[in-house]
């Protein structure tokens, strides 16, 4: 089993390039012909379609519903908002014609010159600015909110250096967009979708997460706070996961978005943005896998469950195919996914590996003599282990297991993010350990000056003022100033 | 009520009118201030996607998988086909540059000219082209054949003159591409999804349709054969509802995508795509609403059934919340979406009203006076009928009912479009009445000569060669030659 395993680089070795070589080996996405972009291929779509259902049904559980808006943005929309179009329009792809013709020599095709476009549209880079143009005419009234919409769709950021799931200048995610009537309630709203996507990192990607609130030098362009979770990889880096946006009024005012209130009196509608995108497929590669490949919580597990016979001859297959049916029935009947693997033109050891490379979390191999002793050899993915169990009741035992294992991965991805999370008052401690990786909870003194001398010197960067840490007064460990909080540094993805 | 809905224009004074203002006015869609764009609001949105599981689960039993392909394509990918670049270049938005910078005045944005692409990118009208690039990394051996993908996504065709879901610039569609070792199965194939295609409009969406195969002239670009499904509209016209293309080695050649068949030999593969998209929405709207709203297919309405109470006080409304609460239970139950509107800010004059709009198939209306009769009315949407009915065992009887009106809708539809289907063979007798709409089946000698000449003299197209039409000899209406088939011909959308 070793040798089929071979080509693929091991963590301590080079973990980014093991990373790269697992996303493609393990069929999740390959790199397209168009620059920084990506193909999803079958396998990691079938992962992502698992997160969106999930996190869609916990959308629309807080009332969200979701719509569709345009792709392309006029221009002039982006620079209504003057911190907005700071942060995106230097890395937007331009339309600025629509037809091509035939070219002199009839060979290809070109711009056809004639198709200029009166004013440029971009690709969205995301859609505040069309979503508040379209909300202008839907919002009267404090009763019209309120209003909770989400699109799931596309966007479009020119990125220099692209990373398959990482960083790439087309991907898919959510966009949430709502107004309200209040500012606590906008506020509220921010804080409550980041508490569901902490939830859904957790609970069903397996994936601790620190949630905070960001610096703002960090936030998003055109917000007044920006919430995220922020995860850590087994390198010790972190990524960021998911951020939520308070808004304030500043679209409610760019484009001009009043209601009337409960007084009859107009005000600026209050928002929120939010989202989360294919770059969670990252998180969830490098979060839980190893040497192996990928190891997947059965949360998110296309296929949960592989069984794979074992046999000499066509009479011998056919008696365990015979024996699987049933088992199959069982755990399909409870909700399970399993593909039975009797495939003539692979051996088992190449299917053992591919398995194992695609993180099937439980394998279950039955041959000639299981049969005869009612057993079957039970792995699961996360541990590597094996064991023979009773062929009796084993549905109901997987079942189990699965539960087990989806335990196990958050449990030990908890455990070493906790003991990658230190404490530390000292800058030029600070410096040498950064190196290797871990979250620092540091004190700071609030300003960007300081925050940009870290930056520069050591790569690192504020990730958020964490929620949930005891705030105690101390002195920023760069300038020597009273510090305002402890924060979390950590290189970054 | 009638007072209400005084605001939609009737089908029988302006059907064109009636339907872009049901469009808007039931909240499905709306134009985007961007060009030949729109909005997909919440409502239409939900409509949308219920069509999408229903499709996405059919399309993976049969061994469909959905991945994703990026936005955009080279231009030189699109001239590699020949037939297929001539089909699309004309209409494609182009992406030329991909940065902004500020202006001058620093008051906006300006296209930054140093940040101009070599190649121009242009943002897909449909995927065959990127996809079999791809395609060609995938595909070596007939082992890895059939390789069946679908994906969801956006496309892009710069459309001159719009209208809300039947024809946008920008529209959401399924597009599956399938790569075949052999022309037989490719064939098959193709045919295979204009069945689901064709279940899936008559058993969900209550739409009959024609099954068939285009003409050459009206084949998709690249194709060999292009099968369609033709709905027939409620002023007559058709409507093209979902293709499927057998594509032959078009785009394996122009991909260089070969494989190893059984014997070791290069071979090139054998390709399929097919497609819907949100135009079904177009299909659903003007199949069956009525001049008080949508009608929808129970299969298909994000709610199901609508409960309104009636009440002069809170007491009463108090009782009727709880003889509604365990009726909403059961309903639930069983599956079926409900709504209890029990709004204090709205009249049940305006909540009819609005309900009938939206086009929710089944209402029922509960006061004082049902309490203590133990009775409740109940208003079937398609047919406006109301019956006061025993609240007793009422979940159970709107099941059924749930289920007679998809039923009901189908066979509306049917006998309608089956009244205007007529056999013509006298092409004045034809000119004079197609202009009243109906699905025409004419002898055609086979020529694009015939063809164009009937589309520029009535505006009408050959829809398809419609399957199980008997076909038997005859002599072209237009041209007096001998016959090849009897065709399908209409005006379509």
């Amino acid at each position: 089993m070793a040798k089929e395993l071979d080509f693929l680089t091991k963590r301590s070795e080079d973990y980014s390039k093991w990373y790269n070589e697992l996303v493609v080996k393990a069929d999740l996405a390959e790199q397209a012909d168009v620059r920084g972009c990506m193909v999803i291929k079958p396998y990691g779509y079938a992962i992502w379609e698992k997160m969106q259902r999930i996190l869609d049904d916990k959308f629309k559980e807080t009332g969200v519903q979701n719509a569709y808006f345009p792709l392309l943005i006029p221009k002039s929309f982006l620079s209504r908002e003057a911190e907005h179009v700071e942060g995106f329009a230097k890395e937007c792809a331009v339309v600025t014609h629509y037809r091509l013709k035939t070219n002199e020599t009839h060979d290809g095709v070109i711009v056809d010159p004639a198709a200029k476009l009166e004013e440029e549209l971009i690709i969205r880079p995301t859609s505040e600015t069309i979503i508040w143009n379209t909300f202008k005419n839907w919002i009267h009234s404090y009763r019209d909110l309120p209003l909770l919409v989400n699109q799931w769709c596309n966007v479009m950021r020119w990125e220099m250096r692209t990373r398959l799931f990482l960083r790439t200048s087309e991907f898919l995610w959510q966009e949430g967009h709502t107004a309200h009537a209040t500012r606590e309630e906008a506020e509220e709203r921010a804080k409550m979708m980041l508490k569901v996507y902490a939830d859904f990192a957790e609970n069903c990607m397996a994936v601790p997460v620190v949630q905070g609130v960001k610096s703002e030098t960090e936030r998003f362009a055109g917000a007044l706070d920006t919430y995220t979770i922020e995860a850590m990889m087994q390198d010790g880096k972190a990524l960021q996961s998911g951020t939520s946006h308070f808004l304030g009024q500043n679209f409610g005012k760019a484009f001009e978005v009043q209601f009337l209130n409960r007084d009859n009196q107009p005000e600026y509608a209050w928002a929120t943005s939010w989202g989360v995108s294919t770059r969670l497929m990252g998180a969830l590669i490098m979060t839980h896998s190893d040497d192996n490949g990928l190891v997947l919580p059965p949360a998110l597990a296309p296929t949960q469950v592989v069984i794979i016979p074992i046999y000499k001859n066509d009479e011998q297959l056919q008696k365990v195919d015979e024996a699987v049916a049933p088992i199959v029935a069982e755990l399909r009947q409870m909700g399970i996914s399993v593909k039975y693997d009797n495939a003539d033109n692979k051996r088992p050891g190449f299917k053992f590996a591919d398995y194992e490379l695609k993180g099937v979390p439980v394998r279950l191999v039955l041959g000639a003599r299981d049969l005869e002793n009612g057993t079957v050899e039970v792995m699961r993915r996360d541990t590597l282990e094996k064991e023979t169990q009773r062929l009796e009741g084993i549905a109901a035992r997987v079942k189990d297991l699965l539960g087990d294992i989806q335990q196990n991965i958050f449990q030990k991805a908890k455990t070493f993010r906790d003991a990658h999370i230190y404490e530390c008052e000292d800058y030029e401690e600070f410096k040498q350990r950064v190196k290797d990786g871990g979250f620092f909870l540091c004190h700071w003194d609030g300003t960007p000056e300081t925050e940009a001398r870290i930056k520069e010197e050591t790569q690192a960067t504020i990730r958020c003022v964490p929620f949930g840490v005891e705030q105690t007064p101390g002195t920023d460990m760069v300038s020597g100033k009273p510090a305002v909080a402890r924060v979390l540094i950590a290189r970054s993805y």
